[in-house]
């Protein structure tokens, strides 16, 4: 990321300016209210974006920012899939040329999804190739814009968008502005756009035991990787293993620190979604609800709760919510 | 119903009133942009109530209304369930006690949550008892009022506050007023209030096939029940067997025709929100959904479909999505 002409500093003006282009062609993601043992908490439903995941609003605010002429010559991203489906939409939208970069083991329902958006999806392997630089080669080779995953500018500032949108639907509801969000965390995309956008609220990020790079690095002060050998994950949007220095400049001075959540207890957030908010969440998309829901998450005050992403396997998804 | 002292004339007037006391206590429901076929189309989210239903709104306006004596002795409702949780919901708000009668074989997931919102729930054989009879009974008995779950004037106006959200909603997001609204109707009381709320457009109730009692009614200008033998159905939010005269005064003027679907038109239509929309229909809940993915129904101009509810078990939706 650091030879990226394109690190300027992003910024509170630039979330504003990312949600003005949003309220243009979306209406706002509800925000729920319901109650966890009797405590009031609002649901942010990300996940009923139109590509199921906030990841939309990183890739629309990016994407229609970009010239003429770099339109032309279109985008490259690196994606499990709901970043993918994000730059695929926007691209489609806009009439840019959009390649993708996804893992060969990435769930099928979201290869489908991006192809069926119009994007080229290119495979990689997990284990054996090194996705930066497929990305990296890909986008010289066509004079390409990369957009990465968090550790843009334009893709923290549009994810903040949401917490915009969090500060009206709070008002409008009559509740006071929010105490903290509770956030999924792969990259600290979302993170670091909640935390410009919401100065006062404090912003905890969420991760899946093992890929708790950003926890660490809070803890610690300095950018952390995921372990040699993390454990296996439900959760594919997570699977980050460092986050840029973009986003830890935001992060080590607003998070305070981070929240872990188990495998077991992502799966009970699902089953949770699906019976108390009839929503459907990947696993991913429910670590934050998990946290909330095992006591891990302090929940006085107003705390708001990210929901997303909902591009699930129906037989995975199956598999959980069975237990029901 | 005939001999029911509260048998005023649901207005625009008292729809708006119920809208009011709806906005009060919570936010609207969202309606979703999302396109079939290239065209597009907005779902009113109903499933994302409290209770999973639309029903918590004529259970709110009804209960409400009551004198503080009425509230004293309580409530009697006869539902399938999700009458049931909006009726146990506002009277658990309102602190008055609530008997709800229910079929023995109800989904167990809504003979549960009735219970936990407090309500006394009395079980029914479908086959042999009468419903209406014990409910009347035990309204008597306690001298508790008896809450119809279609055919009351505060009951059908308070459906109707959906209606006046989706004015609002549309306006907001720069869209004409609806040409249509698709409802599920099992007896008309959501489809009288949104004709009630929505005097421009068409109004059209979606029932299963074999129970569609209110499509014939509308064809031939007369009430008309559903067969001796009507098939089996999933859709058991809408296994109603006639419409009362409340109703259907509404329908013969504003309906100029009902669609049918079947029950597999309905589990595709389940298994298109699951996966594309990202929200949990029970079998009763998709029937407008489906009419729309069939082709059924119009789609030209701005039509709305109502999504609710979304109180299903989980079993039995995985035997649905399981095949997406």
């Amino acid at each position: 990321m650091g030879d990226s002409p394109n690190l300027r500093t992003p910024t509170r003006d630039g979330v504003l300016e990312a949600a003005r282009k949003m309220a243009e062609i979306l209406p706002p993601t509800p925000l729920i209210p319901f109650e966890i043992d009797g405590q009031k908490v609002w649901a942010k439903a990300e996940c009923l974006q139109p590509i199921g995941a906030f990841k939309i609003r990183g890739g629309w605010h990016r994407l229609s920012d970009l010239s003429d002429a770099e339109k032309t010559k279109g985008v490259v991203a690196v994606s499990s899939g709901n970043h993918a489906q994000g730059v695929a939409w926007a691209a489609k939208r806009l009439g840019i040329p959009a390649t993708i970069v996804m893992p060969q083991d990435a769930p099928p329902i979201k290869l489908d999804r991006t192809r069926e958006l119009g994007a080229e999806v290119v495979t990689y392997d997990r284990m054996t190739e090194n996705r930066e630089a497929i990305a990296q080669g890909l986008a010289q080779e066509k004079g390409a814009v990369y957009v990465h995953a968090f550790g843009d500018p334009w893709v923290i500032e549009g994810q903040g968008s949401a917490g915009i949108e969090i500060l009206a639907q709070l008002e409008e509801q009559g509740a006071p502005a929010p105490t903290r969000i509770l956030a999924c965390c792969g990259g600290g995309g979302l993170t670091g756009g909640l935390a410009l956008a919401c100065p006062e609220a404090e912003v905890v990020p969420v991760e899946p035991e093992g890929w708790d790079d950003i926890c660490r690095s809070i803890e610690t002060g300095e950018i952390q990787s995921v372990g040699e050998n993390p454990p296996p994950t439900a959760c594919d949007a997570l699977q980050t293993f460092a986050t840029s220095p973009l986003n830890f400049a935001i992060l080590k001075e607003r998070c305070p620190y981070g929240l872990r959540v188990t495998e077991a207890e992502v799966r009970e957030a699902q089953r949770f979604a699906f019976a108390n908010l009839r929503l459907v969440l990947e696993p991913g998309g429910a670590v934050a609800l998990a946290a909330a829901l095992t006591g891990k998450a302090k929940l006085d005050g107003t705390t708001v709760i990210m929901l997303s992403g909902g591009n699930v396997d129906p037989r995975q998804f199956c598999q959980t919510v069975w237990q029901a």
